[in-house]
């Protein structure tokens, strides 16, 4: 949707480089046109913009190889996981090799007394998670996709699970990285807790491939907990419901998920996922502990609840009416597109702090009716996290201007309350302009660490600073 | 105890500096001996390094101030909170300014809605703590001493609460400081979740003061538990105590504080404070929630300590028990002085996978026995980080070395199980060459980090990296 500047490009460079990838990994290294248009494209509204070609590394070792020989000739290196990237972090702007990691998807260790393991970046969520169900243990950011781990890292994901879990920065201990002059780091040891020096693990964390490859992940895992229940319960307004989601969390429930639709996006759940929810603010909840806590979490919020107006609350400790009941929230998006045959779904989101979101998500929905913009709205209330789902004919370029406009708007919205322009998405290509709004001179000091570690630009450019 | 390199010092530009700050700060600028070397004073085996001057700003722009006249004449900046370092963070070995943040005391805003407050540098945790009671409201932070938050973020603190509510890594959600070039920069907003580019936050969180000034903090908060609950338990072995934790934490207990002390600690504490606990490994714990909830937890906890041989356990709910049950706890590095009257307590920390932290407690006693060191051990063992508190004669060459050996020792012993030299103590001017030996080339990226946004090296000099 914005429109999306292209870099400089030395194409005999890139064929140097094609040449000697192409000698070393034979078949590894394609250049495609359906394979380069394949690992541009993402989960996003921007333009795609292929790459020159892509090369599927089966090691550590060939990572850093591929980095050494693109920054020889001073040629582009993205990063690929899955593709599900929503502000363009896939794109190839200056073209370039692509480099995918869905092939290196070993889960390398399990050390279930640690509660931590280490795994390739290619390795995704639902993976690692099918592979420690039998030992108890379970991985809990959830972005929604089954992204691959590495790519997680990169744009520091989070999702349904962060408000007591945290995001990707407090599930990462440890990262192995190739750096832009193809040199192989260790961030960290797997110890839970260090102060040994600088945090280059928080530091690859969020940077968007820009600072370097991440070729290994060491996580921090959890038991899975002995009783899961789930709730939900409908208010007769947003604010009501953030209210009640504030004052859980004030209380110390440690709610797991605590997830909100508003009245549109319920509608569209309902027409999609044929349930008979009322078409009025929902809160979806999700408790775990022992079977008494998990119990008495769920009830603790049915009392807050009821203070704050809510219906229809109801609770469940049985697996299939758990799942049922969080089977609409995992078609939302589906469910909101389905709203709108032929138009596309522009994901954008904001974060601002708990006590604001009620406030937040109301001026947002206003603001949409105003400029006539179809737009459900999802939330991780417990994080004052909020997505605005722009339905949108994307061939019509008034169309696009508004989501472009909208986007602004939500953005300066977020920062009028202390927030930010971006809680899980990042910044890619699509908020650039918007970070610099956003964080003003330290957006210099970014920069400075990325000319100092990646001084010849060459890591996923034009993402980020 | 470290045999401290000084670093070159220019006495005409330190002079000029001085002359420039006394004009503006007026007595707010100290060159008196004994203030000198009390901001050179810390908790800490390092032989103490004065600066050439203190100054007391008491204002952001004061600071950056400070920091800009500094860089014009490269004059190093030394940063002090409340000197409670343990790794010569605060001395000056190159001379210069310190900059001591105790003027800037003021707790800016509490937002008790949204979870978090902003404070100046210099207050303490316990003075926030006391401001935040009558909203209901705690910083759970616990490092022992009342150290500054400032401080308390630059070395990247944590405590008896990690374990729970992990480290100034985790309650940090952004910062304002003062660059080397005296540039000031916010590094987020005050949303709970971001991913608005590089983590700048957590760059400058454990930077101990050398990539710049901290001068603002926006801090997580929690609302004050409805129920507290303290147990404690003996067991037979450190090896025992440590299962019992670990098979706790595997579980999902969510304890709050789990702390573990050696017999040869207990039998210190018992002299000390006037008790009479069974000299063998103690386990003390408190756990936070509902009142039932934090019952069940202890019940739970009984349950696990008694499957792993241990013995005398009990819980309360009662205040003044609990007070009582922690004294020991709160009081152990004195109790523990008091072993050798006249030796000083040179205390270092380690980290390791939980799953490790039993025989690496174990094999530590067993190596400050074969030399002859003694050496009490207190545990944060859900974090599966330990203290070994050695009680020296600074005055014998002999068992300095013996002490210093014993560091090494302790680190390569950390290493070998894939832990880290130091879990909350810092590098500071202590561990810098086991921090090479721990992260290898990633050492040399924290370097070039430290050369891009402090090309005049004059922040904090010779400490970390």
């Amino acid at each position: 949707m914005v429109a999306l500047q292209s870099l400089p490009r030395d194409a005999d460079a890139v064929a140097t480089v094609v040449g000697i990838l192409r000698g070393r990994l034979g078949p590894r290294l394609q250049t495609g046109e359906a394979f380069r248009r394949h690992h541009s494209h993402s989960a996003t509204w921007l333009d795609a913009q292929p790459p020159d070609a892509v090369a599927q590394p089966e090691s550590t070792a060939e990572v850093a190889e591929i980095v050494r020989t693109c920054a020889a000739h001073r040629v582009p290196v993205v990063p690929f996981g899955t593709g599900t990237s929503l502000e363009g972090g896939v794109n190839a702007p200056g073209g370039g090799i692509c480099v995918t990691l869905a092939g290196m998807d070993r889960i390398l260790a399990v050390h279930a007394e640690d509660l931590d393991c280490t795994v390739q970046p290619g390795v995704t969520r639902k993976a690692l998670n099918t592979h420690l169900r039998d030992a108890g243990l379970f991985f809990p950011i959830d972005p929604g996709a089954d992204a691959s781990l590495g790519g997680m890292a990169s744009t520091r994901a989070s999702g349904t699970n962060a408000v007591r879990y945290g995001t990707m920065r407090d599930a990462v201990l440890s990262l192995e990285a190739v750096m832009p002059d193809g040199r192989v780091i260790r961030t960290a040891s797997r110890a839970r807790k260090t102060s040994a020096g600088y945090d280059l693990t928080r530091l690859l964390v969020g940077a968007e491939g820009t600072l370097g490859l991440i070729t290994e992940l060491t996580l921090r895992l959890h038991g899975i907990p002995e009783a899961i229940t789930a709730a939900a319960c409908s208010f007769p307004s947003v604010a009501a419901a953030c209210e009640a989601a504030m004052l859980a969390i004030q209380s110390g429930v440690p709610v797991a998920r605590m997830e909100l639709l508003d009245a549109l996006q319920v509608g569209a759940c309902n027409r999609y996922s044929k349930l008979d929810l009322p078409e009025a603010p929902l809160l979806l909840l999700e408790f775990h502990g022992s079977p008494a806590h998990a119990a008495e979490q769920a009830e603790t919020f049915g009392a807050i609840a009821e203070d704050t107006g809510g219906t229809g609350f109801r609770w469940t400790a049985s697996t299939e009416e758990r799942t049922a009941l969080w089977q609409a929230r995992h078609d939302a998006y589906w469910a909101a597109c389905a709203l709108r045959p032929g138009a596309r779904g522009l994901s954008t989101d904001v974060c601002v702090p708990i006590g604001r979101l009620g406030e937040a998500v109301e001026a947002a929905q206003a603001k949409a009716r105003a400029m006539d913009l179809l737009a459900p709205v999802l939330g991780h209330v417990g994080d004052g996290n909020f997505h605005v789902l722009l339905l949108v004919d994307v061939d019509s370029a008034e169309e696009r201007a508004a989501a472009n406009a909208y986007v602004a708007w939500l953005a300066e919205l977020a920062w009028s309350m202390d927030g930010t322009c971006t809680g899980e998405h990042g910044i890619g290509q699509g908020k650039r302009a918007l970070l610099r709004r956003e964080l003003g001179e330290a957006v210099d000091v970014m920069g400075a660490v990325k000319a100092a570690l990646d001084p010849l630009g060459i890591m996923n450019p034009g993402k980020v600073v």
